[in-house]
C-alpha cells in the first residue's frame, strides 16, 4: 500500500472499531474479525505457511528484530517469496498496534503460499502473501494457574520428527499437539509435553521446556522451535550465574526433575507444579523457575530488548 | 439451514454467478470465491481440521457413501463434533453441485475446529463447523502428461509418521509433501513419492502408489491414506484376475518395478513412465497400468458405485 493510499484510508479508520484487534491481509488493513483467507488457499489446505508471533507489553515490542529475523528464515526455509521486506513488515506491525490502540498484545505475522490457477497444483506457481494481526495479549494459562504452577503430562503422541517437518521454521503442523491437548485434558492436566521418537523431550503446544535438577537448568537442543523466549531464558541464566546445559533431555530426566518450567511468547516464563500427576515443590512452581520468571518480567519492564510502539502512525 | 430459509434464498441464487464453484460455509451457501475462514481459526492456525474429497463425473458422484463414511471416521478420530449429520452433508454436496451446474467436479468437505473465546486455548472449547465446496474437476497432471506417463522422484523428505499424525484420518499436514514438490520440480519431475522412516513407500501429494513386478500388483498397507480410489483399484484387480499384494513396499522395489501407477480422486488411475530418471516401458505408462486405468473409467462411465447429482435441488 502506498503512502497516499494510507492517508486516504486514515480518515476512514476513525469510524472503525479496532479494539478487538487489527489485521493486515495482503496489503489491506482491516479489523481482525474481518481478516479471512480463502478455503482454497494452500496455506490452509496444505498447511503451506510459516509464521511468527511477537508480544507487546505496556506499549513495547519485545525482541522484534529477533522475531522478524526468524520469520524471514522460516520464509526462506520453505521457499516463500512475499513482496514485503523486513522493514515493511516492521512498519505493518507498528501500524497494527497503532490502529488497535492496545497496550499489550499478541502480534502474529504469517506468510501464506496462496494458490495456483484452476487445475494448477504446484506450490511454486502460487503468489505468496503476508497476513499480520494484533490482538489482546493472552497467556498459556490464566493467572491463577500461573500462580499454582501448570499441570503437565508427557504425551503418548510423539512430536513430528524434524526430518519430516522442520520445527525450527515455525509452522502450523500441530496435529500431534492438538490430539495431545485432548489427552492432557482427559487426564486433568493443563498441557502436554511431547517427546521425539527416541523418547527425548521436544516442546509443547506453543512453548519450550526446561528442567532443573540439582540446581542445573537443562533444555533440549533438537527437535523443537528455537524459541525467542527460550533464548531470553538462556541469557537470564547467564546473568544469574545459573549452570545451564543445552542438550538432549530424556523423558526420565523430565519426570524426575526438581523443577520444570516453560518459556513462551504467551506469558514469558511459567512454572510447572505437576508432571504426570507427580507433585513438585509442594505443588507450586520451584524457586529457580520463579527467580527466572521474576527476572524475565523485571527486565522486560525495564525495556530489555524493547522497541516502543509508534502509536502516532495513525 | 432450514427448508424455509433455503427457499427464501433460492430467488437470490438466480442472480449469482456460481460457475467457478459453489461453497457451503457453516450453514450458508456462497460462491466459492467468497468462501473464507478467519485467520484466527485453529483449522488454519494449528491445522486442526479433517477433510475429504469426492469427484463427480458427467453428473454422477463416485462412491459418495465411501467418502462420507471416511469423512465421519476422520471427524471422530480427531474428536470433532459438527452439527451436520451424514445425511445433511450428502444433501449439502448435492445442492452445491446443483448450484454450480457443473457436470464434472471436485467436491470437498472440511470439518474445522473453529476457535475458543479470547484467551482460551484448548481445542475442546471450540465450536466445530463444516465447510464444503464444489469446483471444476481437475487432475493431478494435464492430459498430455497422463498420456506420456508421470515422471516421479523418491523424495529425500520422509512422510510424517503415522504415530505422530494419523494419515488414515485425512488431514492437511502436507509440510513434507510441500517441500518434496519443490524437490521434484528441481529435478524436472512431476511429483514426489514419500517413504516412511524405515524406507518403505507411503504415498505422494494426493495419491496412493502401486508397483507392478512380474505381473503382480503391490501397494503399501501402512503409513498412508486408505484412498477410495485405491480401494477401487483393489476391486478392479480382483475383477481382472490380477494378482495383488497389500503389504510393505520397499524403495528398492519401487525403483526396480516394471510399472508404477498412482490412484487419486484427481484423475482416477494414472500411469508413471519415469522414476528417479529411470525410463520404464519405452517412456510410457505400462500395459497393466493402462488396463486398470481404462477399466476404471469404463466402469465409472457405466455408473459403477455412482449416485446421480440431484440437479433439481435449485
Amino acid at each position: 500500500m502506498t503512502y497516499a493510499a494510507n492517508q486516504a484510508e486514515s480518515a476512514e479508520n476513525d469510524s472503525i472499531n479496532w479494539s478487538s484487534g487489527a489485521a493486515y491481509v495482503d496489503g489491506k488493513f482491516v479489523p481482525l474479525a474481518e481478516a479471512k483467507i480463502p478455503v482454497t488457499d494452500w496455506a490452509y489446505r496444505r498447511s503451506d505457511v510459516v509464521y511468527d508471533v511477537v508480544s507487546v507489553w505496556d506499549g513495547v515490542f519485545f525482541r522484534l528484530d529477533d522475531h522478524i529475523g526468524r520469520f524471514r528464515r522460516s520464509i526462506e526455509r520453505y521457499r516463500f517469496s512475499p513482496k514485503e521486506t523486513d522493514e515493511e513488515i516492521r512498519e505493518i506491525l507498528h501500524k497494527l498496534m497503532a490502529l488497535s490502540g492496545l497496550r499489550s498484545a499478541y502480534v502474529a505475522m504469517d506468510c501464506l503460499r496462496g494458490q495456483g490457477a484452476p487445475g494448477v497444483r504446484h506450490p511454486a506457481k502460487a503468489r505468496n502473501y503476508i497476513v499480520c494481526w494484533a490482538s489482546p495479549f493472552s497467556t498459556l494459562v490464566p493467572s491463577d494457574k500461573i500462580e499454582r504452577g501448570m499441570h503437565m503430562i508427557v504425551s503418548s503422541t510423539p512430536r513430528i520428527p524434524q526430518v519430516c517437518v522442520d520445527a525450527t521454521a515455525k509452522n502450523f503442523h500441530w496435529g500431534d499437539m492438538n490430539i495431545s491437548m485432548f489427552e492432557a485434558e482427559d487426564k486433568g492436566a493443563d498441557y502436554p509435553i511431547l517427546l521425539d521418537l527416541d523418547g527425548n523431550v521436544t516442546e509443547g503446544p506453543g512453548f519450550n521446556v526446561f528442567v532443573v535438577t540439582d540446581g542445573v537448568v537443562a533444555t533440549p537442543d533438537y527437535g523443537m522451535l528455537e524459541g525467542i523466549s527460550r533464548k531470553s531464558v538462556l541469557e537470564i541464566c547467564d546473568d544469574l550465574g545459573l549452570k545451564l546445559e543445552v542438550r538432549r533431555v530424556s523423558a526420565k530426566e523430565l519426570r524426575d526433575a526438581d523443577e520444570i518450567f516453560v518459556s513462551s511468547t504467551a506469558g514469558g516464563v511459567i512454572g510447572v507444579s505437576r508432571i504426570d500427576g507427580r507433585i513438585m515443590n509442594n505443588d507450586r512452581p520451584g524457586p529457580i523457575s520463579q527467580k527466572i520468571r521474576e527476572t524475565y518480567w523485571a527486565k522486560r519492564t525495564s525495556g530489555w530488548h524493547g522497541e516502543p510502539v509508534k502509536y502516532d502512525l495513525v
